[in-house]
């Protein structure tokens, strides 16, 4: 299928800036060329008219728990280690494969809404999830959460990670990948996650996990083992793998040396770090390091929501408080943590990330003509000091449109909602 | 008019939670009835879906320029000071009324579009703020801002103030209130803030003004006084007339006794003082410490945008942050912050900020029933942590419609985006 997105403004690499007024054509999967507006002449199978909206290459979501959309809005307004083990934990033994599929998809459904077009989620009753996001259309990363804090623990974990390996590799004509995923340092004893890496190593993919989310995890595991969750985790060979780190709230110099000198991504997930008061990442002081920054929503039960344009703008405007410098973390520099960054924590940095010919299709079109971005100076600043979710227009991935003039194609929005406010009955 | 909201779930007061399914009726300007869903049986002038949304008090954004709408997402990524002195300051020595008025339309609109009911304006060309208010339906607390560090520039200042409180207090049918604003305690002389104090005190209006915004002015005015900022204007008696201050980064124990002794209202702006890197408010100390908080957006210049349910996200997670406790300001905290405190802040706390028989028929519809809010356990967790300003749907102020379907009915959108295009032209 060829596609023309017809007179839109585009930021074609982040640090690049905006080009006004464009053609940009999709042959296929992949972007094939950005020409001057009205330089398209050919036929197109469709044409998409970007008047007033700014294309931007796809939010990458770096760390989610996709079916929590189910559990969005309850239990609020708890600490990390109650609202864990006393309201979301005894849920989720209650959640069936059915509630996964239907959770994921709503979560999924948001997504799209919202302009991101690839993520790595970290859940259970994987196979559901593989199968909503077949579904849907997006790009992923999946990988089963691995809990096994004692060693007896870890077989029957180890083997269902395994077997999501196995069976989703390369599924969705090679849109969802998969990961290994050790839980977090807490929850996975020093016997699993050697195990979880050289698995991990053996199938070739990435590991995904939490780390030093809280202060009481880098004090635990400071106790256990004498090294910080980075230090103990790089003894145990883990970061010989590519690793995308969540969260990483409390790091030292040395703790970010460890993820720079080992191409290790973090993953800056600054809504869920405030609402559960763990903290404000050092997202300068990584980027300084050399450090992969991506951005993520985490689970919306904890987060409220999926909204990568609002992680963007919270990013920005924590890293001017955390640096007291409102220059720290400009526009531009926190759309490349949500696109760039992101497709190279996904490990697709040559494939995805920005738009330029030959890349993947993977694309925003987001509408800039609202009275709240008005009157358009800087349409980069508009999109992250400004727009929201609901200003998407237009999603595509791999030339395939998911979302067109805000309603989404693949799916039945109806039927998602409808379903999940019927399952969230059992959560009250 | 009588107008019936059907079928809706109503926040009557922010600190009752949520009644989930009801029939609200609007005689005139005022709510003259709460019924059960199906209750309301009569003949209504107008009727308005209220099904899967939710109907809160007015948002009152208690402290912006209006104006500076025209300005939005120039000169990004500065300090307060070099930005106010490089980019701000010589720009405004530009405008014209013509700007101001439309730049007021703008900022009108936009917070119409995003369930802004009421606001307290500090700026200058305050006659066309007034038009543009009366036009736009909202209701306003309006004044100007003296600058007048040196005791000589004060006199043409103070005239200027006056007639604004003259010409505009009581107007629009009583939608338009007035104040004098001297506009910081750095940018106007002792001599200054005792006669504005003193105009004030005459006129029976309050003061709105700028309060510990940086670390930098609570240092100059200590070095200058041996006072904090609010021991200074306490000093200068300037509190024994109501006062709306805005920011209250910095704030000693001591001033916050002060502010709540004498009944102020602080102002917290989170994205303002976020994305200029002053700081975070204490808001629970302040709430802890009597003192009335409400919320507002600062100019769009500074913050972004005008949008007040991003405010109250944004005020929820810092509080947890700052207090390390994700138990602090819960929604319906956050809620009352931008609904019963901000009407207290405007000198409405009698009229305004509940939906309650008799009271002002000021209020907010939110579509309830977007994916981002799904499956909805929580409505005012969903409200505060999830929704958008986009899914506002409908507007009353005084029991008139300002916005239905999320379309605005008082004033022609495209006419003002237009417009304010071409004037931004100048100010590139």
């Amino acid at each position: 299928m060829s596609i023309l997105v017809r007179g839109t403004a585009v930021v074609q690499r982040a640090e690049d800036g905006v080009v006004p007024h464009a053609d940009v054509v999709i042959e296929g999967r992949r972007y094939e060329a950005i020409l001057p507006s009205g330089g398209a002449t050919e036929e197109f199978d469709r044409v998409v008219d970007g008047e007033g909206c700014l294309l931007v290459p796809g939010l990458v979501n770096a760390h989610t728990h996709l079916a929590m959309a189910l559990f969005r809005g309850l239990a609020r307004d708890l600490p990390l280690d109650r609202w864990l083990a006393n309201e979301i934990w005894p849920r989720e033994r209650k959640l069936t494969a059915k509630d996964v599929y239907w959770g994921s998809l709503l979560g999924l459904a948001e997504m799209i809404r919202g302009g991101t077009t690839a993520f790595a989620d970290m859940y259970f009753f994987m196979d559901e999830v593989g199968r909503a996001v077949e579904e849907a259309g997006l790009r992923a990363l999946l990988s089963y959460g691995i809990i096994a804090p004692t060693p007896e623990r870890i077989e029957p974990e180890l083997k269902r990670a395994e077997e999501l390996v196995r069976t989703w590799e390369g599924a969705a004509d090679g849109r969802i990948r998969t990961a290994f995923s050790p839980h977090a340092p807490l929850t996975c004893s020093a016997d699993g996650w050697r195990r979880a890496a050289a698995l991990a190593r053996e199938n070739r993919v990435p590991i995904h996990t939490h780390l030093a989310e809280t202060e009481q995890e880098v004090e635990r595991i400071r106790a256990e083992t004498k090294h910080s969750p980075a230090e103990w985790l790089e003894e145990l060979g883990v970061f010989s793998i590519p690793v995308i780190a969540a969260h990483c709230v409390h790091l030292s110099e040395k703790d970010i040396e460890i993820l720079a000198a080992h191409g290790a991504t973090a993953v800056h997930c600054p809504t869920s770090n405030l609402k559960l008061a763990a903290g404000i990442a050092p997202v300068q002081e990584m980027l300084r390091g050399g450090v992969n920054v991506a951005l993520g929503t985490d689970g919306a039960a904890s987060a409220g929501d999926l909204n990568m344009i609002e992680e963007m703008r919270l990013a920005a405007l924590l890293a001017k408080h955390r640096a007291r410098d409102p220059g720290a973390l400009p526009p531009g520099e926190a759309l490349r943590c949500a696109t760039t960054r992101g497709a190279i924590a996904l490990g697709l940095g040559k494939e995805l990330g920005t738009i330029e010919p030959g890349r993947r299709a993977d694309g925003v079109l987001v509408r800039m003509n609202g009275l709240h971005v008005c009157p358009g100076y800087d349409p980069l600043a508009d999109l992250v000091y400004a727009a929201q979710g609901l200003d998407v227009e237009a999603v595509f991935v791999d030339g395939r449109p998911l979302l067109l003039k805000g309603e989404i194609q693949t799916l039945d929005v109806d039927e998602i909602k409808g379903r999940c406010r019927q399952l969230a009955r059992r959560f009250r």
